[in-house]
């Protein structure tokens, strides 16, 4: 293996041939969900396990009942170095509405903005050009010795359709899977200078209810004032889940919430000016969860309780006088820390059967129930990558939360029985899914170049 | 003017031709919301324009932008007799769905039943039946010398949907319209052998109100917890405006409510029993409503408030992860006394103001707003039809109210100063507005009787 400095100068010295490589996988159209690309999304497979088998690895195209999925293996030279499992996915969002983009979505090209150079196409952020900055990190090792630790890719074309060929795929591949960690590139930095490594996922339990009142609907004029009306019912028990603090009611709802380390906490409340940004730009401005909490602490590291969604009556234009026989709503718990999703769905339910009055009944219907994630904060692997990436950047990493889920971090942790690392380079105005999606210049090359010092750092 | 006996007796003589009458008004088609039945509904008119020709008044068929009126003036022998206006419709539902009648709905017949005999065919209660109870009886006072009071007869043909024409037509109309008091034949009685007279509408206020939170929907992953979720603001302004003893919670709500005389509620507590099967009927056994409150004081004589349809987020199969920009919810108050329609709608848009957190604001829409309607419990007029509806059916009628509006009062009250005395013969089980449509030959020919009687004391 090289010295580091060697490595890194062959990633500046590779940058323009890096590009080119992105660029012919860019115009591979790898969208997922529309069936008439399924024959593009197969390309996208071949090569990338050609470019895999080009630095070195055993790599295979394999079958799926959806999309092909591509495991490759290199080993390192050293015996005794941590083998890691890397994940991204080469499939993408369709580019519709194409009457938004500036250029042909899979005709990438480099634009000039005034935070520098920028990679436009479709799913060069989601996630091809990340996932390249992992396989160009490996192609300088390779062109300078050897890859520092044992690693196997992963990568997968269904994630922006749900991922439905994973489950069975890791379990019946398991063995030759499983590694020490993950290192997943799906993730973003904080801003345009500033590293991120994501090390909690919020978990999620979904559940809706509907209230069930009279036989049928009745007229309120008739009615109104002696008939139960389930609306009401199904607004009390919204209002009675959240105190005047803002913290949820539903009784042992906070057993296994832990209060954030020190240290990450005295990181978070510095960014909160950031924070509060992203809230000023849809147009709020007063944080309304927990009171005494940060912003980035509600959204990060506590649990919430909402409603997604409230249906019950005559919901057309005008008025209609109806007391309506049901009323129903979509309840989502986020979780973190070690709350049990089970122990708070059945919980969910007492609370509402408890305010169920006469002639009323509670319908649920249970839509999934997940934990939350959390790399422990001791973890050593984490502690070299914050200074490898500390190194890279000359700023350091912010240790991120995601309130939302990413499904194959949980399968990796429950099918697998391993933590994932999550570094990515992706930024919040990277246009995802929508038109004129870019990646920035200096996300790919320091991306490159930021796996390089981690996978250096891990070894070590 | 003859002896009422003798009134009474010609009506006993007269009732099958009186039938005979009351199946040729049926078998014309007037449906009034379906253009196709435009020319049966000017049949219907000039039919009814016709009969009352044939009972000795001036009657004319007035047109309107919609279906015609019908205006009917006749003169008793006696000057200082009350002059009375006269309301029915002539207008019926749509027979839909044509499968589920026995016979079709224009042929109109007797059927037998444990009950007794029945009129079948659309209309027959709502309202051609009824109304043709006040004519027979003018036919019988006609042709036994002459009516006792001063009649108007004013008859419409859009009841069924909304009296568009009425408003103008009263306005300009108003002087030849204006009488002492109205009489309306379009409510019911309490059951087949106990009559009603309606002596207070409920008022009604209409308002929808939307709640704007950010300015658009957002994840609930990367906002939950830290953004406000206008569900949530909704639904709390939805519980906090019930007590936890069924009251409206709306400050002042109460002012202009009174309790009811004494032998009002005493005549409602016995007739409790019937009161809760109301209920049973629908698949419901508590009442709802203000705690302490008999059934029918809360269907009849209590104001309310109810959301009548609620609407916010994602609504469809399975789940989404979505905090909505804004949550909609319909809420409807029913006034009873002197409640004051513009003020409870001034309050209620003040306590969801007062409800409203940071990053939140409130569109109202107002969908109309009238207050409660009510015969004085002292009126004369009201004694003395109590006095025959008494004599008539041998069990002291019910003194209902009507949890509902009936707009035609409440344009005779606001538009030309009357009072209405609401007395009808139609029962719960009448199926108006479905297949198979009924209206009691007791109710028909003991209605008759019964205007008779009426007539006769008001003239006194």
């Amino acid at each position: 293996m090289a010295a580091l400095d060697t490595v890194l100068a062959k990633i500046d010295a590779n940058l323009d041939s890096a590009l080119g490589r992105l660029f012919q996988l860019v115009e591979i159209p790898s969208i997922s969900t529309d069936p008439a690309y399924a024959g593009a999304c197969a390309r996208a497979a071949e090569w990338l396990a050609d470019e895999l088998k080009g630095i070195g690895c055993e790599a295979s195209v394999r079958p799926t009942a959806g999309h092909p999925m591509i495991v490759g293996h290199v080993k390192a030279e050293r015996p005794d170095v941590p083998h890691v499992l890397f994940y991204g996915h080469y499939d993408v969002q369709p580019p519709d509405p194409l009457d938004l983009w500036d250029k042909p979505p899979f005709e990438p090209h480099i634009a000039e903005a005034p935070t520098g150079k920028r990679i436009v196409g479709r799913g060069v952020a989601d996630d091809k050009g990340q996932l390249m900055t992992f396989v160009e990190a490996c192609r300088a090792f390779k062109e300078t010795g050897g890859v520092p630790c044992n690693i196997t890719f992963f990568l997968e074309g269904e994630e922006e359709t749900g991922s439905p060929s994973l489950p069975a795929f890791l379990s019946g591949n398991a063995t030759e899977l499983k590694a020490d960690m993950a290192l997943v590139c799906d993730t973003g930095m904080w801003d345009q200078q500033t590293p991120a490594i994501t090390i909690m996922l919020r978990g999620l339990v979904l559940e809706e209810v509907v209230i069930h009142a009279a036989s049928r609907d009745l007229h309120s004029g008739i009615f109104g004032g002696a008939a139960v009306n389930p609306i009401h019912v199904l607004a009390r028990i919204i209002a009675d889940l959240h105190d005047d603090k803002g913290r949820v009611a539903l009784p042992g709802f906070y057993n296994g919430v832990s209060e954030l380390p020190e240290e990450i906490a005295d990181q978070w409340r510095e960014l909160h000016a950031r924070g509060s940004a992203f809230l000023n730009d849809v147009g709020l401005s007063v944080p309304a969860g927990e009171q005494g909490r940060d912003v980035l602490e509600m959204v990060w590291s506590r649990p919430t309780c909402d409603v997604n969604g409230i249906l019950g009556g005559y919901t057309g234009k005008g008025s209609k006088t109806v007391l309506p026989a049901q009323a129903s709503a979509k309840f989502s718990f986020r979780l973190v820390g070690k709350q049990d999703p089970d122990e708070i769905a059945e919980n969910f339910k007492d609370f509402v059967k408890a305010r169920l009055p006469a002639d009323c009944r509670a319908e649920f219907i249970s839509h999934g129930a997940s934990g939350a994630l959390q790399l422990p904060f001791s973890s050593e692997a984490l502690s070299r990558a914050r200074r490898a990436l500390l190194a890279e950047w000359g700023n350091e990493p912010v240790l991120a939360g995601c309130g939302g889920s990413i499904p194959v971090v949980g399968a990796f942790k429950h099918d697998l029985g391993m933590d994932s690392l999550m570094i990515g380079f992706g930024l919040e105005d990277d246009r995802m899914h929508s038109p004129n999606e870019k990646y920035e210049l200096s996300s790919f090359h320091k991306g490159i170049r930021s796996w390089a010092r981690v996978l250096n750092a891990l070894a070590l």
